[in-house]
């Protein structure tokens, strides 16, 4: 649980990393059978060194309401593995053709183009189980749960990330309007790291007007986030980034400081996150992670 | 309802069918805005034409239990997202790379590849929310709802369906005896043919020993099920089936007939029938829809 007192982001983002790492390291059997290379193929790329950010937020969005953290892990770990198939279908030769994530071969290199395919699948199915397991519905009633997985079916569908990753790779060479970009990013991006704080606030017991604030922030958040992505792939460090820098422009990836220009692009960043902290403005202490993580994400230098 | 008195199996399944497919073709909303592309690729492959077989075991395990079909609808369209979405990830060209599908070009070929894949992403999480929406809420209470959540991801996924995919992909060309065979039959398939007419036992209130017949009647249906589609690709008229006949052994595929011989897949086949149908033996007239279907299955020519 969140204590009250100054928050020293860098410890909390470590501990709860850490807690979300040791489930997800746990989470698949042992890889034995016929299917071994399956579960191999999801564990590589799961448990290949992410932020975990949107676990953590999740988690965050619990505190916030005053619910305790540990019992939406499983949710927690659910978002990840969603993040995680979509990293591994997005890599695939058909959609951007990487060869590196996060320093290390992307799973196609290193399993095949469709034992990498199934093993998106295989995660992002797993995601809702996850969601249903006792130890989650042990502590949060069920129609509290069919509600998040609604959200997080929505946000990660056609109407969310899926539809985000269409616009995107339809956009490729082309130049396109801001409200097309912000489309683009408030779905691809924006839609799972706002439900990711949004879920942990609905299962952590959260009030209607305390639910729709957190979404707020996370919408300001999550499009703060991709825009500091773009930016990072112009001026990150390579070697600390895990891949290579440039990359957007290389391939015609159509980018907020390419619509907007780099400056103006900080810009609006900025106003994103003290925008997302002022939703915050009716939460107590309990919120204060949330709103050093929204400082952190323009910060960040990976 | 299905009500007492001979059963017209083809009335039956056309009944069904027609109810199925008035829920998938009105499910998405119309294409457009910057996704439309998906929304076109999703309906394509969904409304491409299939005999709705899950959602009608699904409705049909509802009545067996003197359930409402009509209530389950939501979970029996569910199912055919995800057999669809399963579909067009097997046909593009990383996999069993198909040209065509039900006599019609496969997604990719129409869309491209980038596309499908994003289309079969997008069923498949769309079948999840599908499971949680107030169609299905208002009917059944939200810890069942949870319970069937938990069966189908459990088919679909790394446990199931996609587990038998990745053994059905490397055995491709090799020689297999027949437990591997086996393995990857009630996988790829049988998993969720059972989970199908489960999840409707389960939805329509069925207690614990019907639901634990109705699963082993699912299984048994399931592998037969499989068996009859490799006969098929063996015995079967190209221009009924939508496909060309013989690909499997085109391919290498390993399939019972060419494990087993053709003569004996048959008799395992129909073995496999007569054992379904006395799992149902509990049940009465109510569960006489789910005991022709076992016989047509075997029957089919398509």
């Amino acid at each position: 649980m969140w204590s009250k007192g100054p928050v020293d982001l860098r410890t909390y983002l470590r501990t709860k990393k850490a807690v979300v790492d040791g489930a997800l390291e746990t989470h698949f059997p042992e890889a034995n059978g016929p299917s071994s290379d399956l579960i191999n193929a999801m564990e590589y790329s799961l448990l290949a060194g992410g932020k975990r950010l949107r676990p953590i937020l999740c988690m965050a969005g619990a505190e916030a309401v005053g619910g305790n953290e540990t019992h939406v892990l499983p949710v927690a770990c659910a978002l990840e593995l969603i993040h995680t198939y979509s990293l591994i279908h997005d890599d695939l030769p058909s959609m951007d053709d990487d060869d590196l994530r996060r320093g290390k071969p992307t799973c196609h290199k290193v399993f095949g183009e469709a034992i990498a395919l199934l093993a998106g699948d295989g995660l992002l199915t797993e995601a809702f189980r996850l969601m249903t397991t006792p130890e989650l519905s042990d502590h949060v009633p069920p129609h509290v749960i069919l509600k998040t997985i609604t959200l997080i079916s929505e946000a990660a569908g056609y109407r969310g990330m899926v539809g985000g990753q269409v616009v995107d790779i339809q956009s490729e060479g082309k130049t396109l309007d801001l409200s097309v970009v912000e489309f683009m990013h408030n779905h691809k991006t924006g839609a799972l790291i706002s439900a990711s704080v949004a879920s942990g606030a609905i299962l952590g017991g959260g009030d209607e007007s305390q639910i729709k604030a957190i979404i707020s922030y996370g919408r300001k958040t999550g499009l703060a986030f991709q825009i500091s992505d773009d930016i990072l792939d112009i001026e990150g460090d390579s070697a600390t980034m895990g891949k290579e820098s440039g990359s957007d422009e290389k391939k015609g990836k159509i980018t907020y400081p390419a619509v907007i220009g780099i400056n103006r692009a900080k810009e609006v960043q900025s106003e994103l996150v003290e925008a997302s902290i002022e939703c915050l403005r009716v939460f107590d202490h309990k919120a204060e992670p949330l709103r050093q993580i929204a400082r952190y994400i323009v910060e960040r230098k990976k």
